[in-house]
């Protein structure tokens, strides 16, 4: 099987222009086929604020209400996307940007209400991706990027947690592609001392997680991604890494600086 | 050759959705293979106006500005062109939406400064449109929808005219297909008498096009849309339609109720 580089960025990559003209320039360098996953970056909260649309919170969870979804459909799938996809394209990287909508890639249920409404925020249909379309996008040489938004099949948008759409995107194709899933943040991978940049875990396995959970060792924010990575590892995805945007390039080698799951 | 529809909507259709929704069950319906084009509509004058963009215009024309461009890739490419994906898709069609910047489907540069600087404007390189990896979606089944935004190839995103976009799309489609270029627009078609919606002209060349000109019969706003007709008969594509969104089957179908270019 062929390799596959999925990679996913995040928001502190996407608010700085001189940090994602230096991550697209090495994106655009990585070797064979690729896919890019982006979050969202707060200049939808900028825009939301601008057109009068209050962050609305339940239990310190934002709920995504109708002007939410709107937004972020027009902030994700439209001006950031577009960007990154016209800036790649001047780097001669085939882009095409999608959402969870364009050729059904990402079905999903709007979450159910149970205790708290979150909105239109939508669940993956995992076993219902429109993968057939998207391998045919690779196969044909594009590289997809792909907005963290996702749809009901019944009209409606919905947002989704783009770290969560990496990994599951990963899991479809490593049926069909070697598959590593390359989270980029703004550390140099998983610490194990998070005061110390050079503590940097490079092999992740289920003991060593169960250690450092017990030892409190992990910052609250890596959890969600420690479990998104090994929901890939545990779902036929190769390799998951957790890295700098900085280190991109190396973390598509074989000598990796971030945090390899394996 | 394989059937191609090329079917392009207006604001008119897009600012109610009503007639959207009228609409979409009807492009849906249209037989093989097909693709829509869309324009803006009026969503992004108002959002801008939220936004205190100021629409900016010189000798009556209304320049794209920076803030302007964010808007329209943001409103055109995201909230438009995801909305119609999403809808589609709840009908059965496998919509893909797209940008000129989408795997480079529509290159286009800057347009030059003469007298005006239309700012970020973009006339479109007809010869270097991206026609294979449209192909490639349109032979995998996929159902592109265009929002009028093309790219200069060095990451800017650029304005252009709707019409002109499913002109030139469907002049380069037609080495590949036969293809009948759609204008849906208020009317059922060009009229004879501007005052009589039974004036239709059925069918147009160009010696009753000039016959019309010189007996001024035709108002301003039908001339863009029949230059952008006649230049798409004139470059290949079998047949042109001027008529109703509402009539929108009628005219994929041999007994047309709208303007026929042939």
């Amino acid at each position: 099987m062929e390799k596959l580089f999925i990679i996913k960025i995040g928001g502190n990559v996407i608010d700085s222009k001189e940090s994602m003209d230096s991550f697209l320039e090495k994106f655009a360098a990585v070797p064979g086929k690729k896919i890019l996953v982006h979050g969202g970056g707060k200049v939808a909260t900028t825009i939301g604020k601008q057109l009068g649309i209050q962050p609305n919170y339940i239990n310190g969870r934002r709920i995504t209400d109708e002007a939410t979804i709107d937004l972020v459909t027009m902030v994700y799938g439209g001006l950031i996307n577009k960007k990154l996809v016209a800036s790649l394209q001047s780097l001669n990287c085939n882009a095409v940007g999608l959402t969870g909508a364009d050729a059904n890639i990402i079905p999903a249920v709007k979450r159910p209400v149970l205790e708290i409404d979150y909105g239109f925020v939508g669940d993956i249909n995992a076993t219902e991706l429109g993968i057939d379309n998207l391998e045919l996008l690779i196969s044909g040489s594009m590289v997809p990027v792909i907005a963290p938004l996702t749809h009901d099949g019944k009209g409606q948008m919905l947002n989704t947690n783009a770290d969560t759409v990496a990994s599951v995107i990963a899991v479809a194709l490593s049926k069909k592609y070697v598959v590593r899933l390359i989270y980029c943040f703004e550390k140099k991978g998983v610490l194990e001392n998070v005061a110390d940049e050079n503590s940097v875990i490079n092999l992740m396995n289920k003991e060593k997680y169960q250690q450092l959970v017990s030892d409190k060792k992990l910052a609250d924010g890596i959890l969600p991604k420690i479990d998104n990575a090994f929901d890939a590892i545990n779902n036929g995805v190769k390799e998951v890494l957790i890295g700098d945007a900085d280190d991109l390039l190396e973390n598509c080698s074989v000598s990796v600086k971030g945090t390899l799951f394996k």
